[in-house]
């Protein structure tokens, strides 16, 4: 068991790159569904993930419904600003998934209305229209690590 | 009153341009002591903090000691992955300061010895040496927000 972290379409390679770094550092495995608006051997997104993109554990989806197919147990949380709780109103589980639309746009409609339980946000003032994805996904799996007490992490 | 960011001697314009981004977005202050590894008005830092870099209540400093000096009554937080306590062990309170280095060695073996009561560092696997330096920003950043409730953020 893990926690998961899935990215509908990402679009910078620089966020990939540090959110593979991020599951490297935790045994949080990285889901990618495709399109991707790079290649996974792009330069960029080395040099963001450094030397850690082997040890990521990583799959790849054509779409999100193939993730919630091959996962029809998972718990899904779904990040965005159109949500009404807060990321830590949730009592996490191992197992649990993270889900996070592309930087420029977010997660569709159709995933957000079919998640409209489970969607979570992070507080900020309205001087921003979101932060950083890599930095909104490292938030959000280090406070269900923080409820989990780091299992296996030291 | 508000929570303070202090990088010093930052050095990859993308991850001050995301911490500024997430300081504009929480209210955080942010520091940066110099030298820095780029300019402020570089392209990168630009893009990386969008056009948030006007909305963060910022100073520059010419020395870490010189923070030092100026807010005497704060209480200083040090991010490394030499401390022993973790970064969620903490009860944090509104103005304190959590102190990043640089991406490439982190923070100076003096500032870490005059600050060993107040290291703070993120559980992580040994798969990899450290978190992105605004990823680990933001996890802290959001912890103590948690902790405080959010003030003034929706």
């Amino acid at each position: 068991m893990a926690l998961h972290i899935v990215l509908v379409e990402p679009e910078i390679p620089a966020n990939t790159g540090n959110i593979s770094r991020t599951c490297a550092a935790t045994g949080v495995h990285l889901h990618l569904v495709r399109p991707l608006g790079f290649r996974t051997d792009d330069a960029s997104l080395k040099r963001a993930g450094l030397d850690y993109w082997h040890a990521v554990n990583l799959e790849y989806h054509d779409s999100f419904d193939e993730v919630l197919e091959k996962y029809k147990d998972g718990r899904f949380f779904y990040a965005t600003t159109k949500a009404e709780k807060r990321y830590c109103d949730f009592n996490y589980q191992d197992g649990d998934f993270f889900v996070f639309g592309k930087e420029t746009k977010g997660l569709s409609e159709d995933i957000l209305e079919a998640g409209k339980e489970t969607r979570i946000r992070m507080p900020m003032s309205d001087a921003v229209r979101s932060l950083n994805l890599s930095n909104s996904a490292a938030i959000i799996v280090y406070e269900a690590l923080r409820q989990l007490d780091f299992p296996e992490l030291v």
